[in-house]
């Protein structure tokens, strides 16, 4: 019982190299990034593309061991040796790579990659106060400015404003998305949701926006006829999973359990909170919402992580950390600390891209799933 | 031929528990830290007591392994086990801790630490430009205020430039003792210089001037005697060695080198720079240039390195990575890269607290001495 939309979606991105290049050879320039915290409005609104970046397979690790250190996340290490292979296609059309100051193993690799290719640095301060939404507003501005630049189109208030619109309607579908994930038996499992995700960094946002809307009206049948799936109901939680990066949410779906939300950057980080408004100060506040671990003091997450427990109706979440992910795992023990205090369920995991504790993973978390 | 101003200094460290509660007995404030970029000149202005807080030693990894992940810093776990243990006198004696947003496992770290002890937290930016610096101005404009309330004692002009000049003299010292350290045989063995920047966080700052007076002269005497120490002249850099962590130094020194210059904080990043003025911003500026690579764009490291190389006569670096220290390890791609152009030898270790390792470096130690 495959769905058709996401048929649809893997058909989109199976073409989606050669329909970039083609965008690209008809004048429109590539953006590339890493994190959700590039406002894609900004991009969008010059006639410009966003695209993410490579960086959820293992293969590109040995080469990135050249330059960087082992004990480092292998998100941080796979993007790079994709762009040292120049083995991804987003990467080789990128004119320009955007950077931000989130954890310092990205910070400290991009003087390294920006050997590379061009790269935008923005700066995204450690803490939440005014002062720092301050700056965070100036370097939402200045990369206005960057891409006005480089695309030689000017951002009209016009253009930002459909642009705006157009990212909001994508977060609304995905709002809707989790809705449906609401219902006893959810109506599509974790897996294709997480691809779901993972290609909306990928793809054209008009597709992406195609996509769920398809997918949306083909869920909604499927609650209406009570078809889905049943198992103990899992909350991921932590480090983003970007394309090649399953492992996890393959596994609990394995073992008996099925995937009911993310709370990541490959889910609730990408989309929640609307921009409120048509300026670029609204942008950026929307942004400076995002609640990751690299920001100091991120109560808001656990918040969010509580809430969506109960929203999902959760039996258990799984707390996922990249290895050596510093900011995630010390922010896994405050996350553990309140789930224990609710008494919900919570397994920590930390886990590289290699498939070598996939086995030992695999019974660590099916006794978790047995036990809740 | 041990040299008495170490002795005294040895002696004065021994002291220093019991001077530091009959100091807080007499009503003196006592303000922890863990890091070079804590502006002391403030705290000793209102008559309070600046002191380093222990998390140099294997023995607290263990506890605090039970709420920090393995995968991270050993001074970082060695610090918040020394307070969940209650073992270190200066964190004990500290009626507020301050930290900083210098590397993402302390901030994260704060986080679980601000529920044992008062905390105040300094936001150094990721960032060298001015925005960043008004920052940080602020952000020791509020440590002067934090300061003044604690201790009840208004910083007025004369105090703070009696505390800017006595820490200024404190630097001029270090300078003559690298100074000193240029000439060969070197009159000062590596291991009693690390000693003196350890305590150096931990003593009053009267007698750490006094001792570098005392040891000065010493030199001066052994060195128109022409007496010292051969080898191989070593330039330690990077991660900071505090109290109780001597391992790398001993083994250079045990393998036939000798450690002639440390640029780390516990070495040139705690000295090097004079505050040039009688302000608040004068002194924030002073600090803000502090070179640690959890900076983005820190190349006056690199630029420092290659001074120090060639004013010491160095024959080779050492590059010292704590465990899983994001910021210095990937920044070490770049100085070793930096070095090899100009021919100087360097040798990259990654280690931890532990002795396991000890062999197995001193016999890569003695390779890289024997060939260089």
């Amino acid at each position: 019982m495959q769905l058709k939309a996401v048929e649809k979606l893997m058909q989109k991105f199976a073409n989606r190299k050669e329909q970039l290049y083609k965008q690209k050879e008809e004048g429109r320039k590539v953006f590339g990034m890493f994190c959700a915290y590039v406002p894609i409005e900004i991009i969008l609104a010059a006639n410009a593309i966003p695209v993410g970046l490579c960086g959820g397979k293992n293969d590109t690790v040995p080469i990135a061991e050249e330059d960087l250190p082992r004990n480092l996340c292998p998100l941080i290490k796979s993007s790079y040796g994709f762009k040292k292979a120049k083995s991804c296609p987003y990467f080789e059309a990128s004119d320009i790579v955007i950077g931000e100051t989130t954890c310092e193993g990205k910070k400290k690799m991009f003087e390294l990659m920006e050997r590379m290719v061009p790269m935008h640095i923005m700066h995204l301060p450690h803490m939440k106060d005014e002062d720092s939404l301050k700056i965070w507003i100036k370097e939402v501005e200045k990369l206005k400015e960057l891409v006005e630049k480089e695309t030689g189109n000017e951002i009209t208030e016009e253009k930002l404003k459909e642009a705006i619109d157009k990212v909001n309607k994508l977060r609304e579908l995905f709002y809707k998305l989790y809705e449906l994930r609401k219902n006893k038996p959810v109506p599509i499992k974790g897996l294709d949701v997480l691809k779901i995700f993972q290609f909306a960094y990928l793809l054209d946002i008009d597709d992406t926006i195609e996509v769920l809307e398809d997918l949306i009206k083909e869920l909604e049948e499927r609650v209406k006829k009570g078809e889905g799936f049943e198992g103990k109901r899992i909350l991921i939680t932590g480090c983003p999973m970007v394309a090649g990066n399953t492992k996890i949410v393959e596994l609990v779906e394995e073992v008996g359990g099925v995937v009911v939300g993310e709370e990541s950057c490959t889910g609730t980080r990408f989309f929640e909170n609307f921009v409120e408004g048509y300026s670029i100060e609204d942008i950026a506040k929307r942004y400076f919402k995002i609640p990751c671990a690299c920001r100091f003091k991120n109560d808001e997450r656990i918040e969010n992580i509580k809430r969506l427990v109960k929203e999902l109706d959760v039996d258990g979440v799984v707390y996922y950390t990249l290895q050596c992910c510093h900011t995630f795992n010390v922010e896994g023990t405050k996350v553990e600390e309140a789930l224990k205090e609710e008494g919900i369920p919570i397994i920590r995991i930390e886990t590289d891209y290699s498939e070598s504790d996939r086995e030992q993973l695999k019974t660590r978390l099916e006794a978790f799933i047995e036990m809740i």
